[in-house]
């Protein structure tokens, strides 16, 4: 089973961002902001609640230091700096999980640690052996590419294969780039028969039109607005149809 | 038999603050910064590893939010804030120790929290819940008393009860504040008297020359300087004599 | 005349707060976060840009350091740490401004500062000696009291009086406090009403109706939603009436 | 004639960096820090009153904002975002000036910032555009290298050429990387030559011992430890006695 996971806990002090409480019921995998790129100790336990209260499965979403660029800018770490403010965020999530009642059972990096994990080795070995050092049990998820096998042959910890079903991908299995021309799909037909593809069939056509047969453990889905939880309702519908 | 605490791991980023290397192998509890009002995730690590070096047991140090002030500064908090933050610093230490072979046994709040916490019973027990919520097995420490027994009655975990061989007492056994002539000893051969008094007869002389019969597991000590480090290195020999 | 003043620039990176771009119009002096309570200095860039649009009177809203809790936490400073926190803000904000063909000239504490500088004459005079150290034609604004004419007299600067016309006035002239009933008004009517009391009589019903006689500069108005934005639509009708 | 210039006021908080006290009286230029990478409104007051005290011109030290990571590390931002960071710094810098009496006059990127203008245009134009729409009288001090007539031609502000008397030089007039050796000089009598070779002949020797002919404005010193102070106390004396 596709499991639709999202980004989620994204507010922070008195911002809000997000409609947490409308996209929580609909996702199986709730990727929990730990107050570097976004939220605060409060807003976590806020959103573990709410995670909660919808049987939710829960994931740290750790990123670098940078509130006020909301992690979205690569900073270059140590590898010993990258490990430890890894550790410290799933720590400090966790914390708060256990303390009620419920438990994290996997990462995913956000935002500018994401894209970086994914271009260079060096840091996602250091994501992967701070987890692994932490806790064997705990997953790491990352974005399915064309080079699954590679990272599951080097990686410590299981990895669970994300993708999105409104972004073009390139022929060599990566997103095309945000700042390029139909990197985001948003006709919302295109977008279902894109999810019925890759649930029925196991395949995602790139940008070329072309398969690509890549692994998919989970969809990533979007709660940021009406129009995103519209679009989450009906790729539910698809997969529970199915 | 008494054992000896000290607040460590207190740089940030490229800053320096105490003797941890030299302190470290003197001492039997390490209360390490957590990252709110001192260090970082790289400087908690490194706090760790020292901690492991020396065998020393790991406490976590919480605080309020507040680098600039160092924790110092008394700064209002709703209950489920407070426990929030604590559970966060808890967590995240936690986590770096669990990565690194080693465990945290009990938490010692820093500075104004400290303060607040000996002043207000809302404070104690929103720390006190915030711990016992997510590990029963965790220890808090506290300011020595008169009002001891207090505590413990209303205590959900174990309490350590701490004393300051350098501080004059008030009649009432609470700490005579900083701000008051008299209320830091700096007389080495005094100290050195008190910790005898403490360690043989279990006494404390408050600042009349009366006696405190306080229960005391543990001395705090500091190790900011060369004349610290020296203080300690006296005072563990006259512990190590009784 | 009676003018608008209004908090605005409290977005902090991503997140938004408020219809910056809707109440600017409406309003005469716009008090802008400097990055202490809210605001980054891309959003206090844009906040300048879109005051000097509507040709919008420019003050510093300066606040203690506390992103997270929204600057409405009393935390104690120095009498030379917030001389110099209400200097660095002021100056930061100015330097945009500057750059981008305009200039400050007021300065309206924030939140929790504001409060506190009510309160106690040691902050109000810690506000009043920092600015007219800097620039002594910089106003600060305060809350309209009874105690005007003894801020005045011992003001180092030029004071702007401010009044709310959805707030209760307890009979010594002061705001009934926001946690009490009937604190806020929140009758349209009524509170048009007591525009026109303040704007054509001088004079605010405290919350027993009896008549305050308060000197009033600025009204203060808000513009977090679509309702705030019609209430100021309508005093702003009547200001212009009248 | 040659100015000293050296980065200062570079404590955060309780934590001490430096010998600010000892080196101020030495030099005749403070690139003074602005909170972002280092320091905080009352350590900046307080290093605008020693900068004051021993009449040394006053410059801004803006930096990345990134306290953890001391501004080393290079951070992407938007053009408008950094034009925002450095007048925000530059301003609340010169607003604790002004209120002592005193004012800046030049602005001296910090760490990854001085790094990356002196590599990019885009940021060098950046921050000089910043500079020139906030105040045209301000300069900018960077690095000098066989590019300072480039510079100068698109310079909107005056420019300050500064060099390092105990740093390596490639054949191209750029610092030799602080990670390949022989790129800090240690030989106090070589660094001795460097300082007489420059003052009196306006060279520079290359790392492979050619004359490299560069304006040089300012020569920048440390004031870390007894050792860097005791250098600049001889580089001094060479530059009294030409």
């Amino acid at each position: 089973m596709l499991k639709l996971n999202c980004d989620i806990g994204e507010s922070f002090g008195i911002w809000k961002l997000g409609e947490d409480e409308k996209i929580m019921p609909l996702i199986d995998m709730a990727n929990i902001a730990c107050g570097f790129h976004a939220s605060d100790p409060l807003n976590m336990t806020k959103t573990i609640l709410l995670a909660k209260r919808f049987n939710v499965e829960i994931g740290a979403h750790p990123s670098y230091q940078d509130l006020v660029g909301f992690g979205r800018r690569s900073i270059p770490y140590s590898k010993d700096e990258l490990k430890a403010i890894i550790l410290y965020q799933i720590g400090a999530l966790r914390a708060i999980a256990n303390a009620n009642g419920v438990d994290i059972s996997y990462i995913k990096p956000h935002g500018a640690l994401y894209n970086d994990m994914m271009k260079s080795l060096d840091i996602f070995m250091a994501i992967n052996e701070a987890i692994y050092s932490y806790d064997k049990k705990l997953s790491l998820m990352i974005l399915s590419t064309s080079k699954n096998s590679e990272f599951e042959r080097i990686s410590k910890v299981k990895l669970i294969f994300e993708a999105f079903a409104d972004r073009a991908y390139s022929s060599d299995g990566f997103l095309v780039a945000r700042s390029k021309k139909g990197s985001v799909i948003k006709d919302k037909n295109k977008v279902i028969k894109r999810v019925r593809d890759l649930v029925k069939r196991g395949v995602i056509y790139d940008i070329n039109n072309k398969e690509l047969k890549l692994k998919v453990d989970s969809l990533c889905v979007h709660g940021d607005n009406e129009e995103a939880l519209s679009l989450v309702k009906v790729i539910k519908d698809v997969l529970d149809e199915i």
